[in-house]
């Protein structure tokens, strides 16, 4: 719940145009929603988050039993706010839009959201790269999740570091972003080269592409954390969300 | 095997009430009784052991072959005495409680035991919280087993450290109990909060929650073990069974 | 070289009030400036960086032998822009102050930087935040970078999530800043817990404060990555200047 | 600053027998006292532990600068309450010792403690073993602060796994202790077979004890959190300080 | 091809039993038999290794493709030589005992071996141990490889060091036998415990039973290498072959 | 495209025996052809490679998106130039052999490369060694790239270090080739023996072959690395693919 | 103290030759005689050690302070057994040679032994190898303890795998030796090629030899675990002491 | 001794211009020189490497005690081949240099050769570059190494990713070379971007520049092993000497 709803919540109440019990139920999940299931809570939703961070609350599916996340979606659903769940399985996404229609998949990524999450007037500008075409999901990730917190995207794909001329085709966005997500498999070197290219903060988002001595993404990570690039940072393997959601926050300081 | 079920038993032979013969069947696997198969010994069940630690028996059942596991189950179950089992997958559960209906199942965790095991009495307090929701299943087999010991025994989950507020629910809890079970994964840091917030042990599990960097648990294991709180010990990632039995053994004291 | 100085510089030629040997001169190193030893380039100081990145030369004095930093800093001090040299031992402070009298040590910390480097109006806020006393040698030099950037600073030490009261009295600070560094060792909760309190991006900095199973640093660094608040990136373990870096550029936005 | 003392105070002003002044000094550092260095708050003392926690202040000196280590240890000896500081070089024990005569050395640990610390009457019994001679410092230091905290303690050292004989002489040990705290390097058994003799809380401490594989006590750590034995917890590597504590704190139920 | 069984066929041919022909063919895999597959020399068994080590052809089955492992049992089933298969899946063992009757399973094992094998006055002793039932496979693929070797071998299974009683009924066997096999998972300790109690060589087998910080064997492993009994050898994980090899090897002795 | 090919195209043009329109077209992917899905680019061919390299564009499958694949081949068909198309599985062996009948397999390898692609009369030698059976498919994806490159190739397999003489049967091999690539697994030391034996380069390819302490083939990785041959170089784990590639370029020089 | 010692003494007292409080005195360190240091055990001498395992006391030195070393050495020497103390620094030596005149050192090693332990008539036959110069060390730690248990040793260093001719040398060594120790670092491949030329028991030791990615020792380890010859064994890094021990035990069967 | 030297030697031999005796003396230590110390082999000089593998002897200083190092290189000097000693410290490169002035220092780095060493008319180019001032010591290894060995070189250091213009500079070098050798720290992205610029081979060196999570040049490793660019493979950390000694292989043919 946003601030600004709070505050509309309220003024509707004070002019006579909801009842003080609406409001109430309205208000009732805040700044605590609680999901229950055997009788147990087993979730408890950060409604306030909204208001504290500026973006809805976000669900990460892995690990979850299949029940609780059920459970969490509906009372989610139920606030009107803007939901995102990241890191479903295909059968998971299925299932989910079956039963609540208000969710759409995200084309390429694990990502399910509410239709209508999106910011009509996006504004600043996130530019997302990656290095090589298994790491376009990730990409794709953070890009959603930097849209639904309001930025302009521009994506360029493919661009790894052993043809240095695939990254040219980016210049104009290397000049214009605001901020950077990075993203790259393997040896991880992308964002050291974007990040020697341009004078803004650059995400850097390891993955797991790669085999043998890539070790689960965990070579790309290592080689991030230390980019001869200053203005570095790094988030967890395969965290294209974090790594959008920090975009986000920057792009609309 | 109790040491009061045994004295019990010489008292029944005594006044006569007990035949020696039945008495010597009775007392047949103690300290050791032995599971064959293939004519060969494939387990030693410390029969012992409820005298010596005062808990049943206790099975491992993960790395077992199941014909293994159910002679070691049929063994324990003709003492008696109480039984829990661990780390069973879902069809070995259907299998096991299909043979020995004496068994029943934990909602929400891997776990089989003894129907009517659970003291009726539960004393003391053990507090069982976790961060997420995905380390429900560890929190439950925590609860289960304390429970199992004799201690009452409440829960707190989904009460990860980035929003605290969801930790204040807890606030009676955290000035009552007499030790606590912190359940947490990706990078683990619920258990250091906790610590800082009570002057009584806390026990803390590591689970593979998480992915990428979280390696399984390992990471939320390296941030229990180096906390900045002085009353946290760990245990193995997802051991709920252990962080359970010892915070029985110290609700006990 | 900022490009404002290379406008001046080329003002004062179509002026007159410079000559154009002059001028050649100064702009000789730009680009690259080459540091000779032995008949041999050692270093290319990369001249054009004030331009592209807004922040002057940096050295990475850990690793370099000393004629080959002596040849640097002279070549760097030589073009008259701010100069920062980190990870220096004691004895390379003492020797580099000596001989090269324009530059000043930052107090409780291994570096140094040109006298007059700083800005006199920094503008916005950065917060540096430290969870033990050991964090403040990393947390000080990140102030230093983000301060000869441009920003405002505050500081926050000591304030270790086993006691979250120690943390209350950086509420203002909390609110108010519009970028956060917090360093930790040990387990490195700390970002988490203040990235669940504040809608600003944080850079979380691991320290290899801690013993045994802290590893040298790596158990916060893991941590960090895996932290359950979404607005948190993080550097390499020690990396002051790289977060400071980081949340200068952020800052400026 | 324990509760029983918070009360004595509140009695002295409320008797006219203290002045409001008096007691107003006595209490400004409560709950958090700052120590200052060169104008910045260094550490935040948290003088609320002692009644939240039932234990005084701990300072790891390790990590720290010395003139850190100072003004954080007057700042705490002012105060009146307990002290104890753990993980010195030699040097600077010699150091703090000639400065501060309040301070006294535990034989063979690396910690000072103020002189009078020490319960009169110590209660309860926490077992200390230890599997080689090289683990003795580190199990003298669990002892120390098991002691400081009310215990009486008992120590039986050098009684690996590989001379089990050796373990027989603490045969009254293992059979009368409330909990238990066994330390080993190498391989780290010692704690799976205590563990497997007693049915009280084993706290188990890794060392850095061995060489090669060792790891320097990686691998003891691994072995300990993995027993067999379900009573065994386990902290960081050579942490004899919260081996300890946490013996202490359940020595005390 | 055994140095009795060349020296044989010698003696044949020097009778005129046999024709040179024949005893050609009969040597013509000598010291290598090629395995043929698509035209190209896919495996070369080492036929002089019943010579050289006393030993028949061992065939690791994990990793090779199935027509290739065809081709080399098929090849040396036709020299007549003893032969075992270790590592196989069940649907492998079904497979190959289909098209090569010659070849029985070691029940509770992965391995497949040539019927008549055995040796039949087996001479020494090699005690077999494990500390867990989920060790068991591992030690009968130890205990079927020394008996291959010609070795007598007892098994005393599930004696882990968590309950020491268990080691007792194996009391004779400590004191008989030449040489041990022990092996164990989780934490690895009972080489060290057997290795105290007996004055001869201990081949410690770590298995990968255990999980989380189990690493899949590892801690198991590195407590073994580290083990404070000094008469203890390590082999890889799940390696009861090569434990069982060495230890027929010793027994010859 | 190579450069002789885009020489023959320009002579095409300039005698006017093509319209500069289809020249166009053949040149529009050059140097980098796009390859689009969903509105997107997904990959970036480099088609400049063959002029570069000498070598045709070389497709990672592991990782794509099967859609992305498909999108990448048919560009890359399209051009006319050499394809080879790495770390198949089956059923994209399958699919794309339907779809793309100019697609063929390499026997014992999951490669695909184009049917024409190998040069008629390949020069040099390159020797080809593997040391078990189950690095056959690394060890012929590596000859199958340098033969690609125009390079004769020789293989010898299954001559691990255990079985020197295994080895001998390449004595000829050993003497002639100008480069080796030698494939191994498990502790991977059959580069060094090779690498003493010959005084040309040696690559060496760790295989994932093993288990245990292999370790998925860090174990032949680091032992690689480790090679007191002088002669020796490494690439990645299972990477026949750059073995072949690097081993075909040394065989030009 | 040996079977064979104390059954003379029991002779003695039989025959009135001895006084029974003398044969107590004797007897009174066993079989664990206590080692005290500012009125704690210190240590606790396994005396019994000799009659179970046919082998003195050994002292592991590194990681004891000097004055438990020394109180265990006084203790051990009183007892007129063998004693052999291994890991010690430069400084040590020196310092307990001048104390202790009955130790002597072990040229090339970091051991002390009392004079006089070795066996007058050695037999069997031990053959302990190296792989280069830096392994001397170790080697020679293994060769003395075996020569201390009774075996006849021969050594053969410098044979590393890349110069298999080094090895020929070694020819009657590797048919006569009834037990190999074979030492190296870097990659540790020659126990394998030992391993595969020989039908007796190998004992590999690998070496913190190497630099970079040979981790002190652990790649050749890694190595030497997954050797592909069936008749190897593996102990610590750098434990020489182990393998010789063990190479001697195997001897005597 | 090279091919070359034997083959002059016996045209003296057979002209009757050295007598049989002189030849002798002059080939006794072939193939392999014998270093003895304290009656025992020490070291076996490979004197045939020079036939071989076309390089004199190489001398790894590291880990071999300095009595060793000085019977080796007397050996080594005494036939009258090149000579070269790397890895050594500053102090014995001084008292080598006053035993022995045939030796002399490479400026920048840890080496001594044989004066006199070096190819008059080196042939063919050696790129080596670096990314880094702190990778100049190993670069310059490499590039002594490839001169010994008779080839041109080239060197371009401090050409890091993160300012790709520094890499211009060396355009003709990149397009001129017939192999390279590239060296970098810290993420150890230059073999990559330079891999992808040149179609020639290239050799990564990953040095222990960094720090934190450069992990000594593991993580510099682990990228290097992961490049993008195909035409790249791997030595071990800091080890310019094998780096040098490959390129020089390849350069020759």
């Amino acid at each position: 719940m946003t601030s600004e709803r709070i505050h509309a919540l309220l003024v509707e109440v004070a002019a006579g145009r909801m009842t003080v019990e609406e409001a109430s139920r309205q208000l009732s999940g805040f700044p605590v929603a609680l999901c229950h299931q055997d009788g147990e809570v087993v979730a408890r939703l950060d409604t306030q988050r909204a208001a504290r961070h500026g973006f809805p609350e976000v669900i990460l599916a892995q690990g979850k039993r299949f029940a609780h996340l059920e459970a969490i979606v509906e009372r989610a659903l139920s606030g009107g706010e803007p939901l995102l769940i990241t890191r479903l399985t295909s059968k998971r996404i299925r299932r989910l839009k079956i039963r609540f229609p208000a969710l759409t998949r995200e084309p390429g990524t694990d990502c399910l959201f509410r239709v209508g999450c999106e910011v009509r007037e996006p504004r600043g500008l996130v530019g997302v790269l990656c290095a090589g075409t298994s790491d376009i999901g990730v990409a794709r990730e953070a890009a959603l999740v930097a849209r639904l917190m309001g930025a302009r995207v521009q994506t360029h794909f493919d661009a790894g570091v052993a043809g240095l001329h695939r990254l040219l085709a980016a210049d104009e966005l290397l000049r214009t972003a605001r901020v950077f997500v990075v993203v790259a498999g393997m040896e991880g070197a992308l964002p050291s080269v974007v990040g020697g290219l341009v004078n803004k903060p650059v995400i850097a988002v390891p993955t797991s592409a790669g085999y043998g001595a890539a070790f689960g993404g965990l070579t790309a990570l290592l080689g991030m954390l230390n980019s001869c690039a200053a203005n570095v940072t790094v988030v967890n393997i395969d965290n294209g969300f974090g790594a959008g959601y920090v975009a986000g926050l920057i792009n609309r300081l």
